[in-house]
């Protein structure tokens, strides 16, 4: 299968040069790293050992990309918009777009795009960065769950996890609801008190109170999910991300990371979607709404 | 009537000022401008006015002050261990202890230090600070409201307000649940975001999801005052509240006047007491749980 990657920085960087090096066809669209990958290849650091693409299928277009079997979507949510311009031309009539992004509310976005391409939704857990142009810093896990959308049916995502595994990638099936709902557990607390109290999850969980606090809005995530139909979103879980986080080293999540380097922050799609989609539910997200809330008016203030 | 002051800053400075300028006995105690105060006097620096007290009865310890007829107590509530020391000698059988401070829940504790004494609730609708020693800078408003706690009979207090719109305060008689809860309705949004956003409430006010936000918040606190049994406070006066606040100038509230300053904050009385009473009411309070989890972690982190 021939693959396509939009947007090649710590995610699509990492998991598309997996598939390059399992030599699976990979190709790559750059941006501002176009020239240096180019001339120098694409470099992975990473503790399960370290490795460098020299000869890497790298665009500045999109529209210089060849039809791809599966496009791999791994850019930030807040540039959703491009999706037309920047898909589009990779799609074929069996094409599979894979959306590794944060947030709930993206396969119906994406979907509404391409009404009938098959999406499914990549649960990524993983610690990467992009540090310099055409060099991923892979620090800490890896894995990936695959969940097919709507009606995308699940044969062709499964040759997709078959791809990954053989590349050296932990990837599972899973059901959608439950894997975006799961991952909303973990993403919408720590996401936004992070950014909200300037503070790293360790510290987060060191005090009493912000543990407790970050327990109530997990809590909060399970009975949305609950509320929206969602299966195996629980309390048992969110004790689960809870113990695990506290395992990890301090961490600052996406968000936190976009904020301190001034860029837009990922609000929509972690919050205000997944409130609304709660909401139409009949569940009221108070807590989420409070943090959303002041999120934005983080961003205005100081992201103008 | 003998009036005695305990804490003599922005509010008891202000207050204990004009009633002495008014010619009723007042006696002060002073912590750290004790020596500046003896030598120098007090000033009220007022745009109705400015004036100078140039001979105080000053103290230093309650010890040394007279038995009083109404106690002023307006020491920032994170004292509130200290007053059996600083009330206790001034009390006679017939004593008011007036309580000039913040929050809710004030007057339940202080009546368990006393048991037999008569307390009033004083709420304050100022914006005054004390910038250097001896002097109190008045900006703007100085109504204050008088609420008689349990079983203290209306007489005292009555006379205690007569006393001070003889001094020229627009003082008024109050019902103290209904008091309390409205000036909850205020403080409780205000003080918490201005901290927790770092910003003041004009900006607050003017970004649309925060403007939202202390909507939301005010609601939760006429709510919780509904289930605690008080009466006439609803969103008309929340709105109304929002509409003054707007045409103020950029305002920090005390508490972010005291974390701006490194001085600990009332989250006990301005958050975790209103919670709890609500809490034992049935109403939960989630917003505001959220809020104070976040400032007991903001004093942690910066405060030690």
């Amino acid at each position: 299968m021939r693959y396509g990657i939009i947007g090649t920085g710590a995610i699509g960087g990492y998991y598309g040069a997996r598939l390059a090096r399992a030599g699976h066809e990979v190709h790559f669209l750059f941006h501002s790293d176009y020239e240096y990958v180019r001339g120098h290849g694409l470099q992975v650091n990473s503790p399960g050992g370290s490795f460098r693409l020299e000869r890497v299928n790298a665009y500045r277009s999109a529209a210089d990309m060849p039809q791809c079997d599966v496009i791999i979507v791994a850019l930030k949510t807040t540039r959703e918009s491009l999706l037309p311009s920047l898909v589009g031309p990779l799609l074929k009539p069996d094409s599979l777009i894979l959306l590794i992004q944060n947030g709930i509310g993206v396969e119906e976005d994406v979907q509404r795009m391409f009404p009938s391409v098959s999406i499914a939704a990549g649960m990524a857990f993983i610690c990467s960065s992009k540090t310099k142009p055409g060099v991923v810093d892979h620090f800490d896990k890896g894995s990936l769950n695959i969940a097919p959308y709507a009606t995308a049916v699940p044969t062709k995502a499964e040759a997709v996890a078959a791809d990954f595994v053989s590349a050296g990638v932990e990837a599972r099936m899973a059901e959608y609801f439950e894997a975006r709902w799961k991952k909303a557990v973990w993403n919408m607390p720590f996401n936004g008190l992070t950014v909200l109290l300037e503070a790293e999850t360790d510290a987060i969980l060191a005090d009493p109170d912000t543990e407790s606090l970050t327990r109530e809005l997990m809590r909060e995530v399970t009975e949305a999910a609950n509320a929206t139909g969602a299966k195996g979103v629980d309390m048992n879980f969110a004790e689960k991300m809870i113990a695990y986080t506290k395992g990890m080293v301090p961490y600052s999540p996406s968000m936190k990371v976009d904020f301190d380097h001034c860029r837009e922050m990922e609000i929509h799609y972690l919050y205000t979607r997944p409130i609304a989609i709660a909401k139409a539910a009949g569940y009221e997200m108070r807590r989420m709404e409070m943090l959303r809330d002041s999120l934005l008016f983080k961003q205005r203030r100081y992201l103008g």
